[in-house]
């Protein structure tokens, strides 16, 4: 164990060095987080497929509970029941165009993580630079429970529970719980708790910010720097569900999945469940007496329950849709936790965008239009009014004030650019497939996968870190 | 799936190749043996220990089912529900004494597979050489079930169904059904089913040859070269008992096991079991209705059912031990079959040492006295005549001819080398320990392990192949 302790004093003094200027020690979230034996328990895994990219580096680190996929290298670190989704990496040899010229990619893009400690995280790679192969660095960073680190490089930030950085390369920054950032490159910020921010430099910025009232009550962190409040009361009531996932070598799926549809070994579909064509449950996703129209997904740390959706419906990582009926193409962002009830249902049209980090906790029946843009948080019907815009009145803006959210810029910009890439995610999952190979997505090129497991060592100084481990496709 | 083919072809090709001399194309042999899927449907595991060496390289090779410990490198190879166990392997640093003079081992040793084919063989590294480095080779050679390549390189050979090669540098070398040898280095030997030949230059030579007609009865191979037979029978008939063992991720054991015995989570324990002190359960070893007691083992591939252990007793790799009652430190060799019945059992005194591939089949009860050297094939009481012999009164003999086994030279000799054995096995298995280092075992080291999977490619080109995987320890 004596190896594990000094590895996670080293991450831990490095990533405080490196936030020394917003002057923050991480060493008291650090401190107690994950149960010693947990280190050693719980097995990590890693996907092998006839479709993606396979390299994998492993060394000097704890993995445990941890999923890979793709190319991904882990040195002097502690990732902790985590998804490194690499599936998204681009390749050597690929040609893409810019401005009309042609440049071949000259290597294999990797993610690669170094003296880090990321916890029950989602690292999914998205290239936000067409033209040059990217190394998506993660270094002297911390990440807590259910962030999302999307398509982006991180070195020196803390990343705090249920924050997201998305397609935003980040230096010395701290994200407070809850917060969103999609604004660029960012250097030395610090975004508070519940601050939902996208910006295009030039083009448009939009703020929310969450009432710290009602945030503490579904994320805060307590005395001891912990993550609590209602999001991990809700993760943690499912936990158990996932127990007879993981502990069979091939976990069978207790329901009818068609050909062109991917369901994860390592998901829960429970109850009275139906999945249509199209479809990928990624693992660690929990679905419930759901039904998942043609095309939809449901990505990592998802939570469906008693809901339905019509077709074409993304689920971000870590959204929850509990008593909701989704409109076709309907899109749930990052981490939004939407709750209705028997008594009131929410239902939501078609074409709808649920903003990253929206929160419905219905009290009363909700019945959004379609082509709505949605945000905040919501209670009833009235909430609607100072939380949702028609798409096509948000297209005619170049600025908007609503309740706690500002935008400036050009809303047509906005618009476009979020249904250009709910298109994309679409595309990327496969939901569009019609059997040519150029329309497959990760939903059928995940069909034929094997998964091998990696335990650490369980006793003596090593416990609980995994041994060095390099694997390569079979014909480089 | 048309690499793994071709893969195949390759080994067979290089395999018929160096035996040609003999004469023997093992085309045949290999045809159909394992069915298609089966390559990627079973993962292949390695252990992880604290006091293990390890090392692990793997290419272009199915390893499906198989189970690897120590330092092993596994190359163009097809190697199916074996087992590599290089726990017995030296380690660089190692000082030893040869005539007076100290010598330190510049390297640690390892095995080495490659261009072969295994199916179902145990192969068990154990130095014969004290002062040398050894690479155990298996290179351009096809074993096949329950056979056990023990402690030894092999060039060019083909192992029958059930053959043992022990502590034997064999080249070029055929092994019949059940042969058992143990006779220095061989070149272009045929060695006939159901020999057991023991040789120690200039010293000693042990000859027995079954009867092909009972022989075949227990195992042969049929019209397509494929193994039938009692034996395969009986193992077939328990094979089922492991699938709830290898389809947990971390299976438990129902039962008791005292701290200084390790009971392997991949053996199968069944009804009323009872283990004492110092005890070794190994992998794939089957224990129903038994009682092991202090300071016994049970290896790979055994089969112990209704029957009773004093202590101290050892069932060598293969051994099946159904309704018998052994008394302390008695000895059952490499693949022995003794199979009582209520009506029948078979009583064995202490000391007494069971030879590798003796057939016991009681038709009557059997009572072995103490310290009685066991051979060939034994139905009755009256069979024990020409089947055993009191071990102090062979010490006293330079030749012997009893039944169908022939002895010459120095009787002494080969008792002590046998009891020298047996010890060095308990030594080795810990069922010496005290609480000492000094005297700890595999059943002491083997406590703290955890297992890794490795599956192969499930789809595609590769379907059947596993990807290339390079495992080392985290300091080297």
């Amino acid at each position: 164990m004596k190896r594990l302790k000094s590895l996670i004093d080293d991450i831990v003094n490095r990533i405080s060095a490196n936030l020394r200027e917003p002057d923050m020690d991480v060493r008291a979230h650090v401190d107690g987080l994950i149960p010693q034996d947990s280190h050693s328990i719980y097995y990590a895994f890693y996907a092998l497929t006839t479709e993606h990219p396979l390299s994998f580096h492993f060394t000097r680190s704890s993995l445990a509970g941890t999923y890979f996929l793709g190319k991904c290298e882990v040195e002097l670190s502690v990732v902790y029941k985590s998804d490194i989704r690499g599936d998204e990496l681009k390749r050597k040899g690929t040609v893409v165009k810019v401005n009309g010229t042609e440049l071949q990619l000259f290597q294999d893009e990797r993610i690669s993580i170094r003296h880090s400690f990321l916890i029950k995280t989602l690292v999914h790679n998205n290239s936000h630079d067409t033209e040059n192969v990217e190394i998506f660095r993660i270094l002297n960073s911390l990440s807590m429970h259910y962030a999302n680190i999307h398509g982006t490089s991180l070195e020196g930030c803390f990343i705090a529970p249920f924050a997201t950085v998305d397609l935003s390369t980040c230096r010395n920054c701290i994200v407070g719980e809850f917060s969103y950032v999609q604004a660029g490159d960012l250097s030395g910020e610090r975004i508070v708790p519940g601050r939902v921010w996208i910006k295009q430099r030039g083009v448009f910025e939009l703020n929310y910010e969450h009432d710290h009232n009602v945030l503490d009550k579904y994320i805060s962190l307590d005395a001891n720097k912990h993550p609590k409040g209602v999001f991990m009361d809700f993760c943690e009531s499912h936990k158990a569900e996932f127990d007879p996932v993981y502990s069979l070598t091939q976990p069978e799926i207790g329901l009818e999945v068609p050909d062109t549809s991917f369901v994860s070994h390592y998901s829960v579909l429970k109850g009275d469940c139906a999945v249509g064509e199209n479809v990928l449950v990624a693992q660690r996703a929990f679905i419930e007496d759901s039904r998942l129209g043609d095309g939809s997904n449901a990505q990592e740390n998802c939570y469906i329950i008693n809901s339905n959706y019509e077709g074409m419906n993304v689920t971000a990582h870590g959204g929850k849709v509990v008593n909701c009926d989704l409109g076709r193409k309907t899109f749930i962002g990052f981490n939004s936790f939407l709750r209705g009830s028997e008594q009131a249902r929410v239902k939501i049209g078609r074409n709808c965008v649920i903003m990253p980090h929206t929160i419905i906790e219905a009290t009363e029946p909700l019945d959004i239009p379609n082509g709505s843009l949605v945000w905040g948080y919501i209670r009833t019907q009235a909430d609607l009014k100072k939380n949702t815009i028609a798409m096509d009145e948000f297209s005619k803006r170049n600025s908007l004030s609503l309740g706690r959210l500002t935008f400036t810029g050009d809303g047509a910009a906005f618009v476009d650019g979020f249904a250009h890439r709910v298109d994309h995610i679409l595309e990327e999952n496969g939901a569009y497939y019609d059997g040519s190979p150029e329309t497959a997505g990760h939903a059928q090129k995940t069909q034929e996968v094997s998964y091998n497991t990696v335990q650490a060592y369980i006793g003596g100084e090593f416990k609980g870190l995994c041994p060095t481990m390099i694997i390569r496709p079979l014909v480089p």
